[in-house]
């Protein structure tokens, strides 16, 4: 295991084996073929092609957009194609900052292989041996990876969300941070990483957030979904990640992140670039 | 002017206008059309065709292909393509970390259009409103940019030194930085260009350090190219990247990355995520 072996885990994505989604000319989403048979049932929504799967050009305003694949969901959930709605809206843009082309719920952001984006805050410390981190362990309850573990705060970003309102909401839930403490975090760049998931694609953007904690600070979760936190040196982490499946998946990347931009991982090392511009989409394929 | 437009500025590459230059079947840089024409009078070393500029295959090992490109260096001197050697030697390696294919003079990095790397160091203390940090004027007498702002420590990664070694080195005669002081500096990342400039094609790799220098240290120059270090704020400094060009071209992508890690950039910027990854490579046309 290497730190490059976490970034090529999460880019694991053949293009060939999915189509675009396309809505009004735009790609938005990646549609796996087998996935794309299905929508081959809902012709008032999709058109089919061999090049693409696309909203029909009935479908053009974000509200006509969202109803439909509304519907869809719908239909795909009745169908046993999709699990379950997870009652959590997100929104898909045109681009980070641009227009919103749609909203839909999160349980259908695999399946349509849409870009989402998600918070993630580094919690730490000096220690001894250079920054501590604050670590969680997944409570055994968690429908997704139990028991793995994961950074002390993270969640996805929904509809009518800031990236930092976010994070404030996010830092209270899960690690019950006030928020005159969560203020204090501070933008540090981010991560990005396109992989096949058993659901379909995730195409995920996490900006990062570090807030150096005071030393009378423990995190406190309070959404019953975080075993315990402890607290682990960072070059402790970064051992784990380079020789364990300790961590959850794309928490090894916000971690080698965290090690690129404290110096604990340094030009010295032969992959250094590669990180760099991997955890920034450099191995991301199927294009922007 | 925006934080964008300097990424741009640092990204115009037409890949049309180049060929790209091959040493035994690899990529190794790329050559401006009417450069390669030149080529053509030196059959010895080069052979020309429409999709390339290759070296001959006679020349396969790092010193044949080292010696090859230091006569043709001379030539090309005399010929007046080239002004002249630097009397530093540069390494062409197989990517970072990788194994060295050629050393050839600094002075004929452009024109081949090979990849450098570099070291950047950002000094920088605790001010009222943020970091501040230190900032060199250029010398008026300096042949390139002369009285254009400049970051405190900057420096060509030279053949046989490493990524720490340039920094101490430059650390000192750029700035008087005491080794003892330029240890502390930590690697924080890269930032990646490939720019045309009149010489041919600039390919640079800065490595970013960032050093919290102690409140009673000034830095201080000991080769002449400096006229005079100021502490700005780097809220300031970025004010002056997004209104004018005041800073030398590649030293606004480091003050860009210095803000996005430091959390003066959020989110909330439009371009965030372009910025995020046009710093790492993403706006760079024409290939790894």
């Amino acid at each position: 295991m290497s730190y490059l072996s976490h970034l090529e885990a999460c880019n694991r994505f053949d293009p060939e084996r999915f189509l675009p989604l396309r809505l009004a000319g735009r790609r938005v989403g990646f549609v796996r073929r087998d996935h794309a048979r299905q929508l081959e049932a809902y012709p008032d929504i999709f058109r089919l092609s061999r090049e693409a799967a696309a909203l029909v050009d009935a479908i053009r305003t974000p509200a006509e957009a969202t109803a439909a694949l509304d519907e869809a969901s719908d239909r795909l959930i009745r169908a046993g194609a999709v699990n379950a709605r997870r009652n959590e809206t997100f929104a898909v843009t045109d681009g980070w900052g641009g227009a919103t082309l749609f909203e839909i719920d999160r349980g259908m952001i695999e399946f349509f292989g849409l870009r989402a984006y998600a918070v993630q805050l580094n919690g730490w410390r000096p220690g001894d041996d250079g920054p501590d981190l604050w670590i969680a362990k997944r409570a055994a309850t968690k429908a997704t990876f139990p028991g793995k573990l994961d950074n002390m705060v993270g969640g996805g970003i929904g509809a009518g969300y800031s990236a930092s309102q976010t994070l404030a909401k996010e830092a209270q839930e899960e690690a019950g941070i006030p928020e005159a403490l969560a203020r204090r975090a501070h933008a540090a760049g981010a991560v990005r990483y396109r992989t096949e998931m058993p659901g379909g694609l995730r195409d995920e953007v996490l900006f990062v957030f570090d807030l150096e904690t005071p030393a009378e600070f423990t995190p406190c979760n309070t959404d019953g979904e975080v075993e315990d936190f402890r607290l682990l040196s960072a070059r402790e982490c970064l051992r784990r990640v380079r020789k364990t499946d300790d961590f959850m998946y794309e928490i090894n990347l916000v971690l080698i992140d965290f090690g690129l931009r404290h110096g604990l991982i340094g030009p010295e090392e032969p992959h250094y670039l590669r990180l760099v511009e991997g955890l920034r989409g450099a191995l991301a394929r199927g294009g922007n």
